[in-house]
């Protein structure tokens, strides 16, 4: 994994793909599947993001406020998919899907070493956590692997339906 | 445009396409370009949008409390650049870029007649606007175009590089 800089960090979320996140509560980690996140500032880079009471994960994200957002490309949609079958509450998922949990630099959850993109992230607004699970990141150290060339993303449409990225075309904006 | 079930609503933002965002003010309606919005609960639809302060759309969203999120297929890519490249408070971009405002049912702001979808909102909470930006959305009414089979969204990765929408795979998942 390589240092991404942080002023490009939206370049990967904008887009809207289904990603990982990884939180660690109790000496112990967990991975959930997200696709229900937006940018929300450029630099330093502000993430909203929406997780559920519901999920194992919500527990850990508000006690600890931390979390890292790994990005994923095609060929793990399948454990994408699976990953989000299944509870942290039943299984060790990192363990039943052979996921590689790697040490963050800033943070305590684990980066996922197959994804090819690590956001480590640090909560800083819980105001609208009770009204819609909505928390306010900010990611604080991002990181690429350059081994992972043009990765496409898979992008959720609903019951396990994802459009996988197509072509890039290039329009002239004047815009980041 | 055919009445579209708000339970239906996710699948189309969640993947994150890029976006446009009508409003009406002291009898004027404009459009800007959004990528910056994420889904918060299915039904009710409920959606966080981030409309900059800087964006002249900012202060008729603030002071109307309604919008319409249009969602503009790739035939439309160009024009959706265009209209982030200029300002409402210049110009007319309905008339500017040939587009058809059409009356909305729930709201003042017109739907984008040429975009596939139409999502007519409310906003329903302001906390995080003075801090971020963020708009929290309800979905009151939505609409889609019949006539325009598989749209195929763009989604924006930075400077006017959009992603286009691929091949559909179909995984088994247990979630909506």
């Amino acid at each position: 994994m390589k240092d991404l800089a942080l002023s490009k960090v939206y370049q990967l979320l904008e887009p809207g793909p289904a990603v990982l996140l990884t939180t660690a509560h109790k000496g112990r980690a967990n991975i959930m599947t997200m696709s229900w996140h937006m940018m929300v500032e450029f630099e330093p880079p502000l993430v909203a993001c929406v997780v559920s009471n519901a999920n194992y994960s919500f527990a850990a994200l508000r006690a600890t406020k931390e979390c890292v957002i790994a990005i994923p490309a095609l060929k793990l949609a399948p454990i994408v998919v699976e990953i989000g079958n299944c509870s942290g509450r039943d299984a060790d998922k990192f363990k039943r899907f052979s996921l590689t949990p790697e040490l963050a630099e800033r943070v305590t959850p684990p980066l996922v070493a197959e994804c090819f993109a690590n956001l480590e992230c640090r909560v800083i607004d819980t105001r609208l956590v009770n009204a819609f699970n909505i928390f306010i990141l900010e990611v604080v150290k991002a990181w690429i692997d350059p081994a992972q060339k043009n990765p496409k993303t898979i992008h959720h449409h609903g019951y396990g339906n994802f459009v996988v990225d197509g072509e890039m075309i290039k329009l002239k904006s004047k815009k980041p």
